[in-house]
């Protein structure tokens, strides 16, 4: 079983990467959407506003109205269209939010702590959270009955409703449910680099007691890729690899070693 | 097993019905969302665009633009947003639209003839189809899981992507497949109504031989539920029920015989 997190990208990107995923079975697809999500919140004149915490992670206020956002975003427009375009290319795709099911469960975290103008304050009534429970049992029924699950956010929040969470971290989640051998975490970088600007800079391995070392180079949405292959290697995944989702065949490429591999 | 469609009405709404959801088994909910569309529609500055067929029957125009709100609106927050609230309410509800799974197929019409200024003109490109197949193999997968499906729009096209369909007439193909005792059809009337205008003039029951009569009494939307009423019967579902989304216990009174029974 493979565990394969892409983005969000919209429009006709990812070509190469869906028609890697046909005719391959014990795949899981993990998407993100934040890319559409912006657009769709400018769209709608409820710009994002983006907190950084205390350890350095930049994440997304989520209020209510950013909430629904999230649902029509990731699990309306991205992940419905995902699902059209791999079942064009005869894969049995089914689309499933974290809430679907209960599949993926975690604690509401309430408030969180984060760092405006050099202080650390308080952020009251923020819908987001972490998976700390997977209803394999769902992702067991739906892989023998011929299903490839496609998944995305929101997640469930344990007291109800929904919640945000990171889409690398909520693979890692799913990947240690079904001890996945590899999670594969697909991007628009090479890997992880030690110049973020030079695509030459590729990382080709990291051990797994040098990850807090390559959390200190990783920059922006990186920082959660390693995060996430952290807590996926932690959970029992064997191998996780950052690669490029435009390559010839992304999956391939990646199950090959192309990338950054963590292990 | 019952099928109940409910419109897409949004916000606190329907806290009946779904309260009334609780501890039910063999259900398959259906709903709509044309109000939310509508009202993201002019958000995102792409107002609706509703045209006449020559029968009468009044349809929303659906670009590629239009269906990507749909899978927003529809399958995005208000498929999601019901299945949080049903699971608040102890069900076990998994969201699914018609083209995960290839759960709702159909022909896609490609041109839709339209009256307009008093004219018949043929418009094309329309992404619109009516569920020629239903996956019922997959609906029987969740059932015996123990999960209750809320189903929406899109359905698949048979050469593949997304189509509009009329969200009462997928409930009739749902519930035709299924073999359905009963489909509730909720709404926020009483049932077919002689007068639109006058709540107490309910029609309480309209034999099958006599839906062609109904047809032409109903109004607006009605119409599209009468239509799904006659199709449903004619796929062998024993009993449709138009009835009142509002009531203390919409389903139980619906159960009951309260409303237009068509049989």
């Amino acid at each position: 079983m493979i565990v394969v997190k892409i983005g969000g990208g919209v429009g006709t990107g990812f070509d190469n990467l869906l028609r890697d995923m046909a005719g391959r079975k014990d795949v899981i697809l993990v998407h993100g959407g934040s890319d559409f999500l912006n657009k769709l919140s400018d769209d709608m004149g409820v710009p994002p506003r983006f907190v950084t915490s205390p350890s350095g992670h930049t994440s997304r206020v989520t209020d209510e109205a950013t909430l629904d956002l999230i649902r029509m975003a990731y699990a309306g427009s991205v992940n419905k269209g995902l699902v059209e375009r791999l079942r064009k290319e005869g894969v049995n795709a089914l689309g499933l939010s974290g809430i679907d099911g209960g599949l993926l469960r975690g604690k509401r975290k309430g408030s969180i702590r984060i760092v405006e103008n050099g202080r650390v304050r308080i952020l009251h009534g923020d819908h987001t959270g972490t998976v700390e429970e997977v209803n394999t049992s769902l992702l067991d029924l739906l892989l023998k009955g011929g299903y490839v699950p496609v998944i995305t956010i929101p997640i469930e929040a344990t007291d109800g409703g929904g919640l945000n969470a990171d889409a690398d971290r909520v693979a890692a989640a799913i990947a240690s449910a079904v001890k996945a051998d590899d999670l594969l975490l697909l991007t628009n970088k090479p890997g992880l680099l030690k110049d973020v600007k030079d695509d030459n800079s590729l990382i080709r391995s990291v051990a797994e007691h040098d990850i807090d070392q390559a959390m200190d180079i990783a920059e922006g949405r990186m920082k959660k890729k390693v995060l996430a292959a952290r807590e996926a290697l932690e959970g029992g995944v064997k191998r996780v690899v950052i690669s490029n989702a435009n390559a010839q065949r992304p999956i391939e490429s990646a199950l090959n070693g192309e990338g950054t591999v963590i292990c």
